[in-house]
């Protein structure tokens, strides 16, 4: 949260059910076919507020299921304008209440969606302006980043009732159906590294061959599993495995190549992917040369502190509890097709195979996706009619590649921050912060007060 | 259907699952305290249709429920320009599928919402256009009257991507909560009686003391059993449903008040109120006399074509298939409250009791009611960010007291029908139309015009 208005409400971690409040504590993550999500802590500030609990309908859809549950949210109300001020609601993306998760079963995951979690963010405002004194006319505005980013713009189109506007920071709304081309994620991945350095990009094209050539004999397995430090040794059947890992890794490090320390995902230098590349400079070493210096680059990113023992391919961000709920999430609603094929980015071909995708989450899940429905329920490109929406998008960050990059109309409008990785504008202010930031929060703040001022017009009218 | 443009698809009937299929098929009628519905045939006219079946989700909003059902549309496409004409889509409200209604269960009326009905729609209309060749870029309009009509301007509001506009023909949008007073409905109702002949109004209202007298003794009860040719004799336990009987009668005449010979909800006379009243000049004779002539009254509304042997108070209008229907829609989700106070109504005083109407619920469905969900979810009277709605109502339609009457907007455009009952723009022309429903039926021809032609140079400008 950065940003300069006062602030009343923030609301976290919201959704339906215990199960479906994982709904909006995930951070979207790729993998070739599949996408994996972690959640990350990471604030470097304290922010003051007040932990409250809400009773929520476990399904808003419904009316057999009369059961509820206690939706947590967060109220900070110290620079809020008790008579009627503006209220900006958080739209998730915090994850510490994901043990819920692993209480489940698969009849509660039916509630895990995001028609529930805006429902309960439309019912929780409504509550919230009912009982909270002063509050009764106040302007909400939405705020999310990521999978937070297109809940809050999801949240705008369908309840403008409820909010005035919504900022949807590295919202990737189009990453659906054939909305975005399937290998443009994989390219601004690529693209990142290629600007980082001489050799960085190609090493890493070339990183795979090495391990394909060595994971082919005992021997290299072994070599393998002592460069990199694995915690377990590497088996035959672990290779894809181990390759999933090392494409998380550099996608996350285009996700947060931030101009400064931070610790959203892992805690990393400024600029971790200039780091990193300073260790791929020579991308025609032989394969065990290769790929001790893709250890070294990796390391940047798992031992930065040091700490580190020894590195474990299942996890690729500092914790990683709720993978498992954004892959439900992919497996239902949130179909993302990813490609790659080796010309464009710098990782091994591999197309989007939708129905081995979808045999897939019938194997882990019992259900089949429908890639069709987050389109025709949101709408697609066809989103004109709506309003006061602000799109923000980070140049470096591979989630504008489903992002809306081009202002739509006059109430909805696209923010290109260049030097900006995964919704940098989102976090605090800093003083490396490149100048395109500062910028794009200042005109969101004008959007801002645009909404609220219309807002409060629209009351004296009536 | 009585517009002049092309018609391409007509759809009816349509909803989540056998079950929820119901839901488009009620045309809301009222009761104090409770609604029932009904359906009602009555096409006066032959329509050139083809019935088609399509694979629809039992439940849009989950995943776990992997059914499907045979989701039943018409299509009408004689006078369609097959390269890319235009479609007006027609959101249920007639009923013959009813009877999938009577073979279910709680677990499935638990998809009975209209927001399911809505998804339908948007994904029924979505293959159509991928399939029917020369539909891709159609502008579809939605179409629908009363509680159709309530689903055309909400699907507009929830999926303007799917519709370019909708015609909400007697929509009582705003019946819920306290949006409008509770006992607007009964007034509208009062005054058409009031307006169609002196004494009317006041001998219907003074019927309720003459009933409650004469029901008190054996020799009463008989003579109401007589007087109103009822096919089972009255018992004391069954006076409240007589007299609700009779209140759902004349809120049905005030409904099908039309200027001409039809056959909605019965066969009718033109201007049946009118004809009703012809009976009821005196309200000042004896119990016995009044309520003779309350009968002669009551008959013209069920015995218009002289064939009916007895009157059975559990009935009124020509189907009764589906009043559990509606009830559980207004025990869940569509929940209108109605008063009537006895001084601006011609009825006994009934206040809106939420707590008696949500205990009735609980006894009869095993659930209570969500009282604010609806406006939660469809925005109440903050709308005003929406578009390309018209809201037509009829002076004479009780149901005018929760439509919008008012344009809100340049684009949210409100048509009163002073002469006209319960969406008499959606029937066909006849000769006996009052001028207002041709202006009114050009008016709302126009509006579609322009959508179309919107959605043409938007298409364009892509």
């Amino acid at each position: 949260m950065a940003m300069e208005l006062p602030v009343a409400v923030v609301t976290i971690a919201t959704a339906a059910l215990a199960l479906a409040t994982c709904n909006s504590a995930f951070d979207a993550r790729s993998r070739p076919g599949a996408l994996s999500g972690q959640w990350a802590s990471g604030h470097t500030e304290q922010f003051d507020y007040e932990t409250r609990y809400f009773q929520q309908k476990v399904d808003h859809f419904g009316f057999a299921e009369d059961v509820t549950f206690k939706q947590r949210y967060l109220i900070a109300d110290r620079y809020w304008n008790h008579n009627g001020g503006p209220i900006l609601f958080y739209t998730g993306n915090e994850g510490d209440i994901v043990w819920f998760c692993n209480n489940t079963n698969l009849k509660h995951l039916n509630y895990f969606t995001s028609e529930q979690a805006l429902a309960d963010f439309a019912v929780l405002i409504r509550s919230l302006k009912q009982t909270i004194p002063g509050a009764q006319t106040s302007p909400v505005i939405a705020i999310g980043g990521s999978y937070g980013g297109m809940l809050a713009a999801w949240f705008r189109m369908k309840y403008p009732n409820i909010v005035v506007g919504a900022l949807a920071a590295s919202a990737p709304i189009w990453q659906f159906e054939k909305l975005t081309p399937c290998g443009s994620f994989y390219t601004i991945v690529t693209n990142d590294f290629l600007k980082s350095g001489q050799g960085c990009a190609e090493s890493i094209k070339n990183s795979w061959d090495a391990i394909n050539n060595l994971s082919s004999t005992a021997e290299g397995l072994t070599f393998l599993s002592r460069t990199f430090h694995l915690c377990s040794p590497l088996q035959a059947s672990d290779v894809a495995s181990f390759k999933s890992w090392l494409i998380d890794t550099w996608v996350n490090l285009a996700m947060v190549d931030y101009p400064y320390e931070a610790n959203f995902l892992q805690p990393l230098p400024a600029w971790p992917i200039k780091v990193v590349c300073t260790f791929l400079k020579d991308p025609s070493l032989s394969a065990e040369s290769l790929l001790q210096n893709i250890f070294q680059a990796v390391n940047v990113y798992y031992n930065y502190t040091g700490n580190a023992e020894c590195l474990n391919i299942s996890q690729t961000a500092t914790s990683n509890l709720d993978d498992q709920g954004w892959y439900y999430q992919t497996c239902t609603e949130m179909v993302m097709p990813f490609c790659s094929d080796g010309v464009n980015d710098m990782f091994e071909p591999v197309p989007w195979d939708l129905q081995l995708f979808s045999d897939t989450c019938k194997k882990d899940w019992g259900l089949r996706p429908r890639p069709d429905w987050i389109t025709t329920l949101y709408g697609g490109k066809n989103i004109s009619s709506h309003s006061n929406i602000v799109f923000s998008n980070g140049g470096l960050d591979p989630w504008a590649s489903g992002g809306v990059t081009k202002s739509i109309s006059d109430t909805l409008i696209a923010i290109v921050i260049p030097e900006g990785a995964h919704h940098l504008d989102l976090r605090s202010r800093n003083d490396k912060d490149p100048t395109s930031v500062g910028k794009a929060r200042a005109l969101e703040v004008e959007y801002f007060k645009k909404w609220i001022e219309e807002a409060k017009n629209a009351l004296v009218s009536l």
